[in-house]
């Protein structure tokens, strides 16, 4: 169950570069591509002549093509021509609603009526030169609720990634969930710590000592419909942390965004944005190489919480005060649901 | 669904040339074997002991031999011995009628009483020493009607074979579809075109020329339940095309036994019959070869296509002119399956 | 269906020397562990937090910690502490009992309040210096009982294992089965035989002529609730065959611990003990690699034995003599599971 009257994340600019991409978003099967360098369409993935997905089709003077018998149609999904036949009468092929903004495409599958691409994410760092952003794609076998969980309750970092980013100072500290309208936040300050690895490259790369204690803050924020950004960053202990000066602190941003493909299985875009050397792309592809090291280590496990949790349908989970972030962003998608239900 | 009381290809010789095959066709695990060098009998998979697939054994002094605990069944399916037990009431292991004919074997999957090998469609190339033949056999998953409509429906060479055997005209010059008793022919001519590739040679070795313009022909022939074969061939422009003298053309027939496994997958014997150079299996080899590649280029699309209508499954499609050999195809498939429920 | 209130081998200690292991058995996800080195632990491989799989946490300080969120589960199934966590309310993790003996990790998946190691099945010669075992262990996708019938009718030797260990004496000779309480008992004896070459090595190594005829037997012993031990021997001719003197026959014992994994899978527990040369590891490997070799033979056949009998589940199949032995413990079966209903 996922709500369809939103904006997720379908594909990277790369991804529909040279052909066609058929990828199922939300259980629905649809077809991404370029009618022209600057523009993209999505459309049902099903060519309504012989049922023939159009993502293996072409695209010809900017109209796909169907690769099967040549039926062409238009980024609307009318039909506007096939080699011998009139296609007037042709059912309409259903078009979604897509925006390329922030280096993504966002599709939604749900009623193109409500479609309205104000409500998509604001990403104030994506467009702005002072950052830069590196990330990747996972397809994980999961609920895409337990990668919001995951991401929302970072002590897991202590247990699964306890060769890279885990310390033992994040599930000893506590953390807090509030809400901000449809938003879910939930932070954790570790004042007075050592910095792990990852912090002290990016200390010494702003000019700062890695040697001194830091204060840490991780600020998890998930909006709906799927989405997870969080704020990380740290300061020369004692500074004023999360809002030291802006000389005084390295902070970046890991970046989740969470496409539900069936009820079990999900593409995960996961990246980080940060906001220092954004000019040197080597350390962009070291960060995303280290990333997707780091967030490999979560498919096992969430794969494999799926199965028990296919295994043992009727049990009740715990739900303590660090799953608060993941209750909550549970609870408006819920509302999100329930809202497109009843309208 | 499919016909049963009617003669599929169930495999080749040489797929029996060394031990039992175990194969479904229709639905049906049936073990086929020599019994004598000349002779080929075809059982149930299933030994009436144990359950263990008879294909597991071998064939012992004519008989064929559970390999499991050696219970000896005939070809009928009579128990004819098992060491240490009295075999007479044994329940006998279902027969099939079985006959090997034009280079394949010929299972009859329904009632028995009904087969007659007069029914197996006639080949009046296969034994005949102008003609040669070479062909392979590929697994796809698809419903077997699927293949049928990409078979009576070439248009699709311009598309799925572009790179290969397509070329404009194709799906320019129009067809035509009619009747013949069962049999469902459809036509396309293609006068005055320049020769693709593969008839350019063909035309070099029948010592004609290859730079000028050929009247080209594509007729599709179904026969049921589920054999398209079609001649192919190009006469110099303008001396009767398909009419032409024999030494102004060159004539192929492109050979396509479908064989349903499973409601969603088929054994797909293809080749090629060609009426020019029959002794020369390099040219043979040359062109099995290349045929293989085109054919295997229309399997990743009725695979996709496939799992597109089971998504699907109540979407119409459309039946467009081109598609009348494959849906006068089907008419004729389900006229045999009423007969066969009725009967 | 297989009875619940037994013991069954979950694993071998080298499975659970570096970290927990994850085993489904009788359809129930079990993790085993060693919270010390002397002793082992089976607890539901389901952390009572979020659902995630114990089996990839680790043991800490004798404590198996989620390897998710960190919840730290004692033996006995109760939370024993969680970062920032009070635990007294967390419902207790199901444990089950785990008894390692004989070289194996024995689990009770049923009702624990039944569970009395004395009625683990009594293994004489595991804990005796005369006598050296090796083993392995095979994942195969049959239901458990098809193995049972496999191993209580070795008749099928002559057919599957037709170039190893078969030999035409083996379906040749009548075969005898009775019971001994629960026990299922099958004999075969071949007196006066040519012994195949593994007999003739074993005599070799015994200081015993492998060239002479000889009297060999096969007794194979189900005991609930899977378990097949078969006796097999050779004696030189006439000297009393399973009961001659030590010093004129070599005997060894070959051991199968059928465990079900789900109704159509199992995890196979294989091996020999043998009575001769036990400080030979050599041997112990050599006899363990043919051995591997042979049973990897059944495998096949079982598997698509199972497909078979899932394909006609509306089949009978017949029981002849040869089959008594495993009738009877399918018998002996259906009383456990009985029983099991009624309490």
């Amino acid at each position: 169950m996922y709500p369809k009257n939103a904006w997720y994340v379908a594909c990277t600019p790369d991804e529909i570069a040279e052909q066609p991409l058929g990828r199922k978003v939300c259980g629905q099967p649809i077809v991404f591509y370029r009618p022209a360098p600057d523009r993209v369409a999505a459309l049902e993935d099903f060519c309504p002549h012989r049922g023939a997905p159009l993502s293996l089709g072409r695209v010809c003077d900017g109209e796909l093509t169907c690769g099967y018998h040549g039926l062409r149609v238009g980024c609307d999904g009318r039909a506007l021509s096939m080699p011998g036949q009139r296609v007037q009468g042709f059912a309409r092929t259903r078009s979604f609603p897509v925006v390329e903004r922030y280096g993504f495409i966002w599709v939604w599958p749900g009623d193109a009526a409500l479609a309205d691409p104000a409500r998509i994410v604001h990403l104030h760092w994506a467009d702005n030169p002072e950052w830069a952003f590196g990330g990747g794609r996972y397809h994980i076998g999961c609920d895409y609720r337990l990668m919001i969980d995951n991401l929302m309750d970072l002590t897991h970092e202590t247990y699964v990634h306890a060769s890279s980013i885990g310390q033992k100072e994040i599930d000893e500290a506590p953390c807090k969930t509030h809400m901000a309208g449809d938003e879910v936040i939930t932070s954790r300050f570790m004042p007075g710590i050592q910095a792990p690895p990852f912090w002290q490259m990016a200390l010494r790369m702003n000019g700062l000592p890695d040697d001194q204690p830091v204060d840490r803050w991780q600020i998890c924020h998930f909006t709906p419909p799927s989405h997870v950004l969080i704020e990380v960053g740290v300061a020369l202990a004692g500074l004023g942390g999360h809002e030291a000066a802006a000389d005084k602190k390295v902070a970046c941003i890991v970046v989740d965004f969470i496409t539900p493909e069936t009820e079990t299985s999900i593409h995960y875009f996961w990246g980080m944005a940060r906001h220092f050397n954004p000019q040197d792309p080597t350390l962009t592809a070291r960060i995303r190489e280290g990333q997707g090291k780091i967030f490999a280590e979560d498919r096992q496990m969430l794969e494999m919480q799926q199965q028990n949790l296919l295994h043992y349908p009727e049990r009740k989970l715990l739900t303590l005060n660090i799953d608060a972030g993941g209750v909550q962003s549970r609870r408006v998608i819920e509302r999100m649901m329930a809202a497109e239900l009843g309208a």
